[in-house]
């Protein structure tokens, strides 16, 4: 049961899909308060409920204890008491004695104080007073997820293609260096279908533009890394450089596209290229626009984008810059105050995404003027939608990957989300493990995040954990930053192990993709907390580490370094997988209870659940090379079970064909247990 | 076994104790490589070795796959990539098939690459070519670090009232702030011993000075503070102000006691007065000087202090300021570059602790004149040193309360220390708790870290279980940084839970000072690794987060948001006794192995050895007022054993009285179990 109640008088977003009549009484569950004008939505938690959601957020599982300010920010460094990422997720399900779920569709900031302040007392707090605010009542947390999900719409479906492996780099400088990490990897035995152009591909960090330079003939090295399997994948920035001849600078200044000053004139803001106006992405017109410059890489046969800075970041404006100026101007260098020399530093650093600086451009909302910071948090979701909907009109049948690095519920129907910049930090890998369940919960199911993690240098074992948990995320892809460590799998020694632990994945594909695809046919999450697989288990209600991926696994990643192995909780029997590569593997039913599970840091542990079947295909180097006419089956039954799975060409768009649905059986075939599939099953091992 | 080996010509340090010969032949264990002029003595660690040690340092209590760079640095924000903090500890053991410890005698900065770049490869380069390094033998770990501390000498013994809870916050205003602090503790019921005076006490940040405004009659209400059971602990930096009439400046210039310039002025560096010169801590004149003045304040009846900013901290120099200056004349404003504004948002946070800065002043160690970075490691290690043998001078037979921001190994001979500024993030719980034994096998055995976190706002459930750990840690203080959340124990509601969980300190108070005193004076540690204490248990080598606390009780603290307990592994059988407050209990034998515990954010679990025995006193709301000759006993055997406990009055320094050892035995009595001790014994709990 959804209800809906408008405050105000609400900028549109895309969130919604339904239409449901606004409520005219007063909103339920929610006591309205009133604090600096601003309106809070005050909610009573009892000591064990337990408060799910915001998507991309900081934290933990359980959002319990933490101040979370949903106003997309650059924010690499995730700390624990910082408030803002990169998304904008207002979606929160409380679950104890009774579970509710609220979602705040409000386009400016919103504030979720979960016990923060106070340790039972959750307050929302809208930026401005107006907003929807959806009450969804059901009878569990992931009741609720399911009815939330229907409520915002089918999600962004990637192409299969984009279950392989990726890497990345800020940036491979040029042909040459893209050859040799493709080369590398193919030498090494290390399956790979994706490298990535960070930045530096750009002429002049110009969007939809090649450098010359470094990639002089582009087409044709699109075609090259196609034929070994690779699919190339370029950035693409919000801001557009200023730069006259530049047609998208040209055609953006002439047809009014960009965000204006309260003057009338474009607003500029310095990014990578140095000065750029941004698009307005608010406006429908501008969406198009950009969104068909997207054709040109199109045709050249680029299949996949991913959307940064998109925030939007911004390094300086020339506001902030002529203020800084003029503050320093009149700093007194012979002060003998370091409180003024602190402000100094201030002053400096705020260049960067300033308040002020939000708060001075506007959009053109196809008619209604509205300031920036009462749409913030839509900016970087509605570039999503920029792209996603012009690949309907480039190529209506065909899916692309796109993802991006700022959003806001809605977008999930355009395209997925990396969790944006990180750190190579042990506690990013976790915060990667308790992000997905949650993003899941809004909708974002093609996610991942920066593997081995961006900033900051990378150690051998950090990256073969968060590998380990990688080859589950739908974006499995390795990402540094310049100045980084070098990060690709070859660079570590041992590469054996490596490879070994991406063949895993690339066995895994067929299970993954299936389960991935049928999450988002049927609004369903992928990655799941116990607790909303085992609703009556109270103990798997505490649990933040371990997740259900799809109807048959449950995972338990190691995310501590020098770990031996980990403590895992099974809220009943199951059996214990560790793959040392995607054909070697040890088996141990494991029974319902508490455990200590050892892996190496070269072995991937999971479990297959009671009753469940698990198809394992042969790996390959790339997916496209992917054999799946024969399966390995690993079941833990004795009765009769079934596993169906979806199969597609994993790049066309007819989802919805029951010939896509392939059934997987144990059965009992004259009082032996077997395997039956129309597809060859090469082994079973049942258990 | 310890040998000596010497390169070059090394600047003395105070960190050995013992007269050892050194080698002639070249160093065992260890391969000299040289790069960029610069040995790297290097060392193939077997793939299970584990490395302890390096006290005051970041990541885990193996210290395995990280990079460490022993250089005071005054650094708050310790996430996983930070390299050096306020310590400079350069003790290392590593323990495998065979255990080895190094300890690099290095007044400049050392780097320790253990398995950071390469997996097994430990790499220990020391910033110059000037250093000694012992090379310790022995049968294992604790074998070696108990050596290793016969090496560097007793350590600093503290009085037995900084046992007690203990409260600051930068800052508490006056003298009427303070009263409340003192007065809402008592109020309710929450015990209490000191109250710390950050910065603001002082007049204008001057060493030495009241402020006549804030504190109006600071000798009266030193003694009014007392009168309640409470210590003034005033802190004293490191930077003298620069002020014509303050005559510790007056003095410092007279009798050329400060750093100097090469060019033979006195060094300026700008901190919390404003610009200041430094106390040439090298130079035993200056440290019998600047260690004379704290008389002033034990006159009026202080007893504890803390030094602080002695890395040195630097906010800026007239160098570094001129020089950023001239780089701002220079910036072309209208520069198009983003880098352009990235380095000059570096030049301006960059003022601070500049390396240029650290490298542009001298000290003048008794006729040698060193450059300060090649001596950086040992200034906060000799401000606490000019500390420690000035209460000696001042007061002979009397203890004081001292500890240190920055520390080198020698200088736990004089005083303890913090584990300085950090932040109230979850994750310092834990590293807090990783940090204890790191520091007791380098020496430092008075210390903790500020409970709740410095920086940031806490939470009411972190600072509950902070706090559950801290009641172990000997430094148990509750400190918060100005600006952040009000962190005391009544700010948070249901203070009857913070009452609780610090009455149970008071019940430990005579094991913990006992255990202390015990381990002060037979150089061995208080905080232990599993490992230390079952070296042939091969699980209990990867435990990182559950510590033995003296000879009887091993703790488990629950360091995460939410959790309602968390997984434990006994070595042995062990008794865990869950604290509700002193005197409610709940007791359960548990079987060696792995048990997940309950315990909520008000309760304290602890684990009591295998023929091991706790003793209790009643709680009190002080030190003064504890009644150490009623004991309650926790004991968990079924033979005949026997503790001993040391306690003597807490500030007479006549440690090695035989009389200080009161036994406490279980004894058969006639088939009947039984305790006895000279003390009355008002309960037994016996298991």
């Amino acid at each position: 049961m959804i209800r809906k109640y408008v405050y105000g008088n609400p900028i549109p977003t895309p969130a919604v899909v339904q239409n449901i009549e606004a409520e005219e009484d007063s909103v339920q569950y929610l006591t309205e308060l009133e604090m600096n004008g601003k309106i809070i939505l005050n909610y009573s938690m009892e000591n064990d409920d337990i408060v799910y959601g915001l998507g991309e957020a900081n934290r933990g599982l359980n959002k319990r204890g933490g101040l979370y300010r949903s106003f997309c920010s650059d924010e690499p460094n995730q700390t624990e008491d910082k408030q803002s990422l990169y998304g904008a997720h207002n979606f929160i399900v409380i679950t104890g004695m009774i579970s509710v779920g609220f979602f705040v569709d409000c386009a400016s900031e919103v504030t979720f104080d979960i016990g923060y302040t106070s340790s039972n007392i959750l307050n929302i707090t809208p930026g401005c007073g107006d907003f929807t605010i959806y009450v969804i009542e059901g009878r569990s947390a992931y009741d609720i997820v399911k009815q939330f999900r229907k409520l915002i719409g089918r999600s962004y479906i990637a192409p299969k293609w984009a279950f392989g492996y990726q890497q990345s780099r800020w940036s491979y400088a040029n042909e040459d260096e893209v050859r040799e990490v493709v080369k590398k990897h193919r030498q090494n035995g290390v399956p790979l279908d994706a490298v990535y152009l960070d930045i530096d591909y750009m002429d002049g960090y110009k969007d939809f533009t090649v450098s010359e330079e470094r990639f002089p003939a582009f087409p044709e090295f699109v075609k090259e890394m196609r034929e070994q399997g690779i699919h190339l994948v370029p950035i693409i920035d919000a801001g557009v450089k200023i730069e006259d001849g530049y047609p998208i600078y040209e055609e953006g200044r002439q047809y009014q596209l960009f965000c204006k000053r309260a003057d009338g004139s474009d607003f500029v803001a310095g990014v990578w290229p140095g000065k750029t106006h941004f698009p307005d992405f608010m406006n429908s017109n501008a969406r198009m626009w950009f969104g068909s410059k997207y054709k040109t890489f199109i045709d050249i046969g680029i299949e996949g984008f991913w959307n940064d800075m998109n925030e939007p970041a911004m390094f300086f404006t020339p506001e902030g810059v002529a203020e800084a100026k003029q503050y320093l101007d009149n700093f007194d260098f012979n002060t003998n105050e370091p409180w003024k020399f602190f402000e100094l530093k201030d002053k400096l650093t705020g260049l960067s995404n300033r308040m002020k600086d939000y708060e001075s451009f506007f959009h053109n909302m196809d008619g209604r003027i509205v300031r920036h910071d009462s749409v913030h948090n839509l900016y970087g979701a509605n570039m999503t939608r920029a792209a996603g909907e012009a690949f309907e009109q480039i190529a209506p049948d065909k899916r692309f990957l796109l993802f991006s690095r700022s959003s806001y519920i809605g977008s999930h129907r355009w395209g997925g989300v990396w969790t944006g910049d990180n750190q190579s930090w042990w506690s990013h890998l976790l915060l990667n493990i308790k992000m997905m369940p949650s993003l899941n919960m809004c909708g974002f199911l093609y996610t991942g995040a920066d593997l081995g993690g961006f900033g900051c240098n990378c150690t051998r074992d950090l990256l073969m954990r968060w590998l380990g948990f990688g080859i589950f995320t739908p974006l499995m892809r390795n990402h540094a930053a310049l100045g980084t460590r070098k990060q690709e799998c070859y660079s570590f020694g041992d590469t054996e192990d490596f490879r070994s632990i991406i063949s895993i994945r690339y066995s895994l594909i067929p299970y993954l993709y299936s389960e991935y695809m049928k999450a988002c046919l049927n609004d369903d999450m992928m990655f799941k907390p116990l607790s909303f697989v085992y609703p009556s288990d109270n103990f798997a209600r505490t649990v933040e580490d371990q997740l259900v991926v799809g109807e048959s696994i449950m995972i338990a990643p190691i995310y501590e370094q020098n770990a031996v192995g980990r403590y895992v909780y099974l809220p009943e029997d199951m059996l214990l997988v560790v793959f040392k590569s995607s054909s070697v593997r040890r088996y141990q039913i494991m029974k319902k209870g508490m455990h200590y599970i050892q892996a190496a840091v070269n072995e991937v542990p999971l479990f297959v659940l009671k009753n469940k079947l698990l198809p394992l295909c042969r790996t390959a180097q790339s997916t496209d090379a992917l054999d799946t006419s024969m399966f390995e089956i690993i079941a833990f039954t004795d009765d009769n079970i079934e596993y169906m799975m979806y199969e597609d060409d994993g790049i066309s768009k007819n989802y919805d064909d029951p010939a896509h649905y392939v059934p997987f059986a144990i059965k009992d075939m004259d009082g032996v247990f077997g395997a039956v599939s129309p597809k060859k099953i090469v082994k079973l091992a049942l258990f």
